[in-house]
């Protein structure tokens, strides 16, 4: 059984994608923290990131990198936060979080959105990725 | 008023250090979300992880890694988790969290450790560092 994230990697679930390149994709959480929380997954099924190679896990972070300052042209917020859990999906992702009250780092506190929003926000989204 | 990690960094503050090079320190968190969590500070001062050069970035995230496969040798965990949030101390600070559960990611759970468990817990992750 592979990985939800494989499945939207391969296209047999849709995400709202943010970015892509040939190693990695970034897609929002359609279960977001706060507007704009976004995974940055690599392509490779691995469980948790420090088991990816260094120069895997370095690209990862870089593309994630790239991502959140996309994000941070998009989103009015203090500032975006990273959290590596992993504890429910077996894949690892880095999730990007704007973020501007600490509750958004915790996973407990949920924000709602629209599928016309979740979309408008991950073009916008793409359109500063530079 | 430089931040309380530059005055960890120039030991007028104390801390239990786990790593240090030439642009970089580790030392345990004082309240610990669960035992052996760790914080990984560059020695330039700046606020936002994401303001890092990129090339400071990449090194931060490698040396994070070195730490986070030492404290996985040292400390019973499903998984190092990574937190980088910063909305208190306005210098950057990578968290890696040993993880058996979610709420250890929270930073609402607080676990007390005394002196002599956090000098024991340093010298047993120094020791791990390859």
């Amino acid at each position: 059984m592979v990985s939800i994230f494989t499945q939207i990697i391969e296209g047999k679930i849709p995400c709202y994608k943010v970015a892509e390149d040939e190693h990695f994709i970034a897609f929002l959480d359609i279960n977001p923290n706060a507007k704009g929380h976004t995974l940055c997954v690599p392509k490779v099924e691995v469980d948790k990131i420090f088991d990816l190679d260094e120069e895997t896990y370095i690209k990862l972070m870089k593309f994630s990198r790239k991502v959140a300052i996309a994000l941070e042209k998009t989103v009015a917020c203090k500032r975006v936060g990273v959290a590596v859990v992993g504890l429910e999906v077996p894949h690892v992702h880095v999730h990007l979080i704007p973020l501007n009250e600490m509750k958004e780092m915790t996973f407990s506190h949920k924000v709602a959105m629209s599928s016309e929003e979740f979309i408008a926000l991950a073009t916008a989204i793409q359109k500063n990725m530079a």
